[in-house]
């Protein structure tokens, strides 16, 4: 599984301090001062207070048009410049769950235009999304985000859209983690 | 992940009997004698020639009338008289994962019928999806039917449907594992 599954450790530890930890809907996480992003089955370097796993996958609602303006815009992650990122655990309700592809593809896109959204801050802002919901982990999507500090205004405007959603009102937990990246922090980890 | 995960175990333990085991296309699977279905991190009773992993998950590709068509008419796996089963894991090609969504379900259903022709065989036949390509493991999905010896030719022929189908050129690895219910061997296993 080591390719596709990554952990998000926070603690002490971690290249990303955290700035924010905010529960948006429902029970919140413990508040911590760093975390670390880990690929595969790396062990975090200390104790870490939670730790969240989700995988990569093929994408599940997107269409062909929809595909290759994704492929076309999207950056890498590690961007030197980006040093804002976030990361967005959400879990779904039984409602959600209990629709079929295209009903769940309807809300998604063609009524939240979740896709469409996201395409309009391209390529200011990168993603990756994880799975975790096969985990029987805590959340069903890890999202994480990275940006330059001169977009955090259109990252804040992404969120509100999204959480604006017909989609959204199908979330029934979701945590808002803002970090910063800590040269300082990724040293100190590795003494 | 318990609740979702599932491991075959083949070896000279479990339930299931091996009738024949053959590789359809590509490379094949060790011969074996019996086959262990776990639950969740349940390990096999003994050694094992070799061990597959997936997860059941929600449906990728139904539409709401074909959801409640299923979920009227599929039986449950465990019926006294499905003493028959199969385990059929299958890879997709590069070609497959590099189609978007919309395009992945205009081949699998509107044009190869492969949520229709399943339709067709039920109640007579049991069938759990099981996913693993995101484990990493060598293949993509598992899936496991059961049925009662009178319902065999009907399964051959679902089969032979979906094998001749568009969806199946998109198949590089297929293993094709028949099996039948042997009391005398879960006996066996317990002592």
């Amino acid at each position: 599984m080591s390719e596709r599954l990554f952990s998000f450790a926070a603690g002490d530890h971690g290249y990303w301090r955290i700035v924010r930890l905010e529960a948006v809907r429902g029970e919140s996480l413990d508040q911590a001062s760093r975390l670390e992003v880990l690929g595969g089955t790396q062990a975090p370097a200390a104790a870490a207070r939670w730790v969240l796993r989700g995988f990569t996958s093929n994408e599940r609602y997107t269409a062909r048009r929809e595909r290759d303006l994704l492929l076309a815009n999207q950056p890498a992650l590690g961007r030197p410049e980006a040093t804002c990122a976030a990361l967005i655990p959400i879990r779904k309700s039984a409602a959600w769950w209990e629709r079929a592809q295209d009903e769940r593809r309807e809300i998604l896109e063609e009524r939240s235009r979740h896709i469409a959204t996201g395409l309009r801050y391209l390529p200011a802002i990168a993603r990756r999304l994880h799975h975790c919901r096969d985990l029987g982990e805590p959340f069903d999507f890890l999202t994480w985000f990275e940006y330059a500090p001169g977009d955090s205004p259109a990252f804040e405007e992404l969120v509100v859209l999204l959480r604006r959603s017909e989609e959204w009102r199908y979330v029934d937990r979701e945590i808002d983690i803002r970090l910063v990246a800590d040269r300082h922090a990724a040293a100190q980890a590795a003494t």
